[in-house]
């Protein structure tokens, strides 16, 4: 199934008064591995498939270690189910940082999983806000080896 | 067990390009709403328990219907479960537009259920980033009737 | 002039590593001023006048005391100079928390002025994206008593 | 004066509905370059000066061309006037992409200036929320060659 890489180091704004990554930022750098995935097949969101609305129903994630500000982290995207009208892509997310930030603790190391998660799109009418089925083309390409 | 409920008017940069709400803006709606929550209950983040950290190890969220800027969504939370070391709050979105804007098609209607999620928590030593028994006062006011 | 006041409550995640909102986040509480301010006028950004784009091509802000999650804001936007193409709207965020949150210091006094800045929005033709004269009817609205 | 580069691929969510970049987002951008302008002189955020507060106190920028998802940019921060107690950084952003996206009119060819603005930023003494001298090896770093 396709999949696709990308380093995300983590901006200052992400952080939070906690000192970690809003939640929603790892969803944020998911997707960017999510629609590097549809760039590598073909389907970049920039141009494909204008006809027809892509959006999720449905976002999990599971939060394994503390990510800070200036991590580098890397997220990997893979397509993991196809069905008729909607796809779920799976992402990982690993500590990619070479070293440590100063004395800074708990640090998670380099190839860490940091998180997991899943993202769940339906192909939809968007005139109706119904489900389609997902066009041929674009079916083929998220089921290609 | 405690709930609250928060009213949301949906502002402008929470719409990405594809005319709806970007997915991790009603997350950020739902968290708006366990933040009133924890409020009501005495535990307001603001202040409370500066020596536990409180990270969210699991976020998970369905969507129904497209949001647009400007819809009015009420989003209620309610603890739905209290572990030893986490708990859940499970979080329920629906529209409070009254009327929908210009011609707009697919509008929800007022009342209609737009998103529904959970958010489990943790209580965290920062130091060691290990999980630590809830609190009992904080324990006793996610349980109260 | 026509002018319109927001009321907004931070929100956590707006809330940086340092302890105080992301400056950023002032930039958008103060849009959502102008949106109201828009609204009230009668050019609602939902609806209104959908063959011209209104991007902003000058934005500046200073900021005059740190602002912390759950403080509550006044924020006033009024017009202050409507040109052939363009016109500005004027903000003036005070500080509307009735009382400190725990022994916080240096919290602005309700009614202290905590930043102020300038949006200039120009009126464009989409297609070419070059300025055109604000369309009569948005302009009578903007310059109204 | 000391100056960085940074390059940034415009992400999805940036991108509000109108189909352009919103214009915090630019914002966020040439803070990145600055962020990588303090790295690059010695003093990254992550970890220099724990001490000693740096608020942004003035935040301008002027928008020339507009951006949309996926173009590419470069950021150029360098430091443009530095005083007793605050410091001056000034931004450029330069279109980097290579070619138009589909058949997309009116994008601003490689090299062309998107956008420029100015950050202020203040050493201030977190526990007063005063301005206190910029410490002496920051301005060092800060006025080298």
């Amino acid at each position: 199934m396709p999949q696709a890489t990308v380093r995300v180091r983590v901006p200052f704004p992400d952080v939070d008064s906690t000192g970690r990554i809003h939640f929603t930022a790892m969803l944020r750098y998911m997707e960017v591995a999510e629609h590097e995935l549809m760039r590598s097949i073909g389907f970049p969101y920039a141009t494909a498939l204008l006809d027809t609305a892509f959006p999720r129903v449905h976002v999990e994630c599971d939060f394994r270690r503390a990510i800070r500000y200036d991590d580098v982290l890397t997220v990997e995207a893979r397509i993991a189910q196809v069905g008729r009208t909607s796809w779920t892509v799976a992402f990982t997310a690993y500590s990619a940082s070479e070293a440590t930030v100063g004395e800074r603790q708990n640090t998670p190391t380099s190839g860490e999983m940091v998180a997991k998660g899943r993202i769940s799109i339906v192909a939809m009418d968007p005139a109706t806000e119904r489900p389609r089925p997902i066009p041929d083309e674009l079916r083929r390409a998220l089921t290609s080896a």
